[in-house]
C-alpha cells in the first residue's frame, strides 16, 4: 500500500443554514481517503462498529479504497454532531460519541507498513506517534491536529512534530500551539522543531505553505455558496497527499500544486452536505477549477 | 491635476506592542499620498490647524505633493488616538477628536476639478458627494468608507457607491453593508449598484478583486513584525490610484498590477509607526517586494 490515511470514520448530524443531516457519512479518514482517490488507492486506517453500514463500505470501494486497515467492532461507530451558524467558518459542537473510537489501536496491517505516503488525520498524538513507529520506509508523513490535543497533550505533540514531514495547521491551531497571533513567527518555530514544511489552513482565505527560507500563498476559491464546510480540512489534506503520492514526489513545486489541488477538492466539498459533491466529482471538473486558481492570481 | 486624494490629516497617538507614539504625522489622505507619489503627484484636499506643522508641510512637499487643495484654518487639527492589541488587526480607539475637521467643505481648487484619477478616502459621504459633483472628467473615482458611516448614513453611502468606478472595503465593512457572510454575494451585491470593481482588503490574508463575471485574488505579504498597520488601508488606496495614474489605464489587467502594488507598499507602512518607513521607501524596494510577490504566488 503505497498511501496511508489514519482518522475517523464516523456518522455526523450537522446543521447549517442551508439544512440538516442526520447521521450522513463522516469522519476524517473518510473525507480524506475520497478527495486522495482522485489520484491514488489510499488505505484507511480507522475504527467502526456494528452500525457502520454496507453502503458506506460499498462507496469507498467504489474508489478503489483499501478497507483492509478498517476495524469492524461491537458496539457503535464513533458520532458526530455540530451546527454552523450565520459564520460558516466554525462549528459548534452539539454532541460527541466516541463509542468505539475509544478501542482505537492504531495497528496497521502488515500491508500498510511499506507506506511511502502517510497522512495522520487529527487524533490522539500518541497514536499518531505509534502509527510512525510502524513505518518501515515513508518518504512523506503530514499529520493534522486541533485545539483539544494542543490542551491536554501538548508535550506529546510536539514530539510528533519532530517526526513528520509536513505539518498541518489551522490558523486558530498555529496562533494557539505557538503563542503568537503572526502566522510567520508560527510556522519558523513549527519549523525549528524539525519538519521540512509547515502549511496553514485558513479556509475561506486560502492556505499558505512556509518551508525553510521559502513561501508560497495559496488563494481561497471564491465560492458563493458553502452548504456545509465538515470535511474540507480532511479533503484538503487527502488531495494533497494522493496528488503527491501519484507523482512520487516531494519537491516543492509540487507541494504547491499539491496544495492548489487540496484546495480544489476542499472547494468541492463544501458546496454540499457530507460526501455528496465529492462522491460524485470528476477529474475534469477538477482539472477545470485547477485552472480557474491560476487564473484568479494572475498579475 | 491629474490625481487627487480626498480625506483627513491628522495626529495620531498610536499605542501597539511594539511602543507608542504621540501626535505622529497620520490621517487617510496623507498615508495615501505618500503611496501614489511613488507612481504620480498627487493632490492633496484636507483641513488642518494651526498646530499643523511646517516640518509635516515639508515632507509632504519633499514627495512632490500638491498642497493647494489643504486649507489652513484656526483651531487644532484632527486628532485621533488608538490602540491595537495583541491581535493587530483592529485598534480600539481611545479618542477621536474631530477639531478643524467639521469645517471640511470639501471644496476643490479650480485646478484639481480637472483630475482624472480621485480616491475619495473614508469621510461623511455627503462630501464624498460633494467631490463627485465637481469633477469635469473623471476617469476612475476609487472611494472608501467605514463601518461608521454604514450606521448612520447608509442611504447616502448607497448613493455614492453609485457614482464611483472602484468601492474599497474592508471584509467586515463589506459584510456590514451587504448583510451576508460570504464576500463573493457581498461583492455581486455591491457589483449591482454600479461599480465596475470592488475590492475587498483583508488585511494580512490580503484582497479581492471583483469585477463583472471576474475574480483576482491578491495575496497577503508574510511580514514577521507587524509594528504599527494605522494607515495600512489608505497606503494601499494610496498606491493603487496611484499606478493606475502613472500608466493612464482603468482596465482589469492594470487593475490587477495596482493591487500588487498597493498591498507592497501597505506592508512597508505596517513595518513602523506613522510614515517611519514609507517616508524613506524606494521604487527599488517596492520593486523587489513586488517580484517576491509573484513568486509567493508560483504554482
Amino acid at each position: 500500500m503505497n498511501t496511508i490515511i489514519i482518522g475517523t470514520i464516523g456518522y455526523d448530524t450537522v446543521e447549517t443554514p442551508f439544512g440538516k443531516r442526520e447521521r450522513a457519512l463522516g469522519g476524517s479518514a473518510t473525507y480524506a481517503s475520497v478527495a486522495a482517490s482522485f489520484f491514488t488507492n489510499p488505505g484507511m486506517v480507522a475504527i467502526v462498529g456494528e452500525d457502520f453500514e454496507d453502503k458506506h463500505k460499498e462507496l469507498l470501494k467504489s474508489k478503489n479504497i483499501s478497507l483492509s486497515g478498517i476495524k469492524q467492532v461491537p458496539g457503535k461507530t464513533f458520532a458526530w454532531g455540530g451546527k454552523y451558524e450565520f459564520d460558516m467558518n466554525e462549528a459548534k459542537t452539539e454532541f460527541t460519541d466516541l463509542n468505539t473510537l475509544l478501542d482505537f489501536d492504531a495497528e496497521l496491517p502488515d500491508e500498510y507498513k511499506n507506506a511511502k505516503y502517510v497522512f495522520l488525520a487529527n487524533t490522539d498524538p500518541v497514536l499518531q506517534m505509534k502509527v510512525i513507529e510502524q513505518l518501515k520506509q515513508p518518504e512523506l508523513i503530514v499529520m493534522d491536529t486541533m485545539n483539544f490535543w494542543i490542551d491536554t497533550k501538548k508535550q506529546e505533540l510536539l514530539e510528533v512534530i519532530k517526526k513528520v514531514h509536513v505539518l498541518l495547521l489551522n490558523d486558530g491551531e498555529a496562533r494557539q500551539l505557538f503563542d503568537t497571533v503572526n502566522l510567520a513567527q508560527a510556522a519558523n518555530q513549527a519549523l525549528a522543531l524539525g519538519p521540512k514544511f509547515v502549511i496553514i489552513k485558513k479556509g475561506e482565505h486560502g492556505a499558505l505553505l512556509f518551508g525553510n527560507g521559502s513561501h508560497f500563498n495559496a488563494p481561497g476559491y471564491p465560492l458563493e455558496v458553502i452548504k456545509d464546510p465538515t470535511g474540507c480540512g480532511d479533503s484538503f489534506a487527502g488531495g494533497f497527499i494522493g496528488y503527491l503520492a501519484k507523482h512520487n514526489a516531494v519537491d516543492e513545486a509540487s507541494l504547491r500544486k499539491a496544495i492548489i489541488y487540496g484546495s480544489v477538492i476542499a472547494s468541492f466539498n463544501a458546496e454540499d452536505f457530507s460526501l455528496d459533491r465529492n462522491s460524485k466529482l470528476t477529474m475534469d471538473e477538477i482539472e477545470k477549477r485547477f485552472q480557474e486558481m491560476k487564473e484568479i492570481r494572475e498579475f
